[in-house]
């Protein structure tokens, strides 16, 4: 463990004095002085990141550049070795794939989708630097079933169990299919990501083979969450596949589940500045796997347009 | 059991031949001829619950008319003797109070608002007689963890288990709190209730008990579920408290869980025709007890003003 001048404590014991919530103390637009607009995003943007923690793209890619995808996921669904590894979460009873992690490192396309000029430009515009791929997957969320997952900061978790320093990172997350009210959308409350929020809970070890399918640890309370919601509200963007979520790695998050017949999926991959690559966790034994938390291939990421003509 | 002639068959063995979904035998509006028009709704929206079997009314009643009912939950949450009774449902782990059922005969308050003449008038406009409470109840779904309900449509049950001959009755949701998106409002399927959908599953003794806590038995299969929401959509109406919601006995309804910090609360009473008074279960060995299901109490309401001035 790294708990030496940890900017950012969370699961705490118990027994631990109790510790407010705070105000953070990373920018949330990384790019300095003039460098502020040396990228895609206009100061209307830049402005509504720095308040909200995220953005949202309708339409951002038209639906069929989605397409190749679900072929992958086909073809994955027949490959017993890769079934059978850590990465792959199937669903209990039926068997079928529910996430692919490290995708960008399993897939040509994923990993050039991830280098694409109009969404990699925009990240290292927020992050003020070159960038590399932190964690990846494609989620399979199916109608009638999917799960939900509750209120969370991503960052409370990278920090405290791949050690994270700071916060600087950004979130993609890509829709495969179309993301309407009943199919459990994203939900995002506006403006939680200037809190770091100290979670209660020490983390067991191997705590990522059970937090994959329901995070029990790393959960803000219920009071903290009230404040945050009655702030900012809650918004659950909603458009057609191949729109595009950007957010803040320290945004609340959350999403219910899909009772509709209406399957959800998307493509989620996280950028982290190169300066800001993981060190020993904060709060854990020990680092996660590299599928859920890059230390090794970390070389920063150069752009790739497949559609040069479009630029 | 009743079973000779059953209109509705469902509750089927599983050795049982599939019975497919078929067009309900029942009108809709049963005000026929010149009585259509003899009532406070006109014919755009009879036409309109006619399509899609509910009528929403945003801001029917002010806000102010629901604080009593809080009020009247605050007191049974000091009633030891009622807390004990069957009719209470508590949280298993906070001991809070989720359901109270029969509410009208326990509540004079209760009791006059369902003989309300603005909402009494519509449903006997809607059912084409004099109409009793079938089934009340309050209900309290808290912020954080309210448990949602899965599809289904209610006349299923009530004839299976209940021995409701016919699709002669009109549910009444009166929300007191506000209705948003997040914190799992009632969601329905516009058109789903022109056809019944048999269900495979024999009703075993004393389901009711299981059932009021999640619904089991009684749940279409996913294939008639997929038809119903891609012809007609789903819609989840939103508005502060005092909305009121009208929809047909057999209008397929769900509700997610609601993880905002917001609680849902309503009052709902189930007004049936006094032509349509229960018999045997249908698909059931024994009736369900007197506070779900009126067999006593089943005198024609007269319409009572709380507010004669507004008149």
């Amino acid at each position: 463990m790294n708990q030496t001048n940890d900017a950012y404590p969370s699961r705490l014991k118990e027994t631990d004095d109790h510790v407010e919530p705070f105000i953070r103390t990373d920018p949330v637009v990384h790019s300095g002085n003039k460098y502020r607009w040396h990228g895609p995003l206009d100061e209307v943007a830049l402005s509504k990141y720095e308040r909200d923690g995220f953005l949202w793209f309708k339409g951002f890619f038209n639906q069929e550049r989605m397409a190749p995808f679900f072929e992958e996921l086909r073809e994955m669904a027949q490959d017993k070795e890769m079934l059978a590894s850590d990465q792959v979460i199937q669903d209990p009873t039926t068997g079928d794939i529910r996430s692919v992690f490290a995708m960008h490192e399993l897939s040509e396309h994923f990993s050039r989708l991830t280098r694409d000029p109009r969404i990699l430009g925009m990240v290292q515009q927020l992050l003020g630097s070159e960038v590399y791929i932190h964690q990846s997957r494609i989620n399979d969320k199916l109608g009638f079933e999917g799960n939900g997952f509750y209120w969370h900061s991503d960052f409370e978790t990278w920090h405290s169990e791949d050690g994270m320093p700071r916060m600087r990172a950004v979130s993609a997350s890509l829709m495969l299919t179309d993301n309407n009210e009943f199919n459990g959308p994203l939900m995002l409350i506006p403006g939680s990501h200037h809190y770091f929020i100290p979670c209660v809970g020490e983390t067991p070890d191997l705590n990522w083979q059970q937090s994959l399918k329901s995070q029990r640890l790393g959960v803000p309370d219920r009071k903290a969450l009230g404040i945050m919601a009655n702030r900012g509200g809650i918004q659950a963007p909603k458009g057609p596949a191949g729109s595009l979520m950007l957010f803040e790695s320290n945004t609340l998050h959350a999403s219910n589940s899909n009772i509709s017949p209406w399957p959800r999926a998307n493509l989620f991959f996280v950028y982290n500045s190169v300066d800001n690559r993981l060190k020993e966790p904060y709060a854990a034994n020990s680092a996660r796997p590299e599928f859920l938390a890059a230390r090794e291939n970390t070389a920063p990421l150069t752009m790739h347009d497949d559609f040069p003509a479009l630029a």
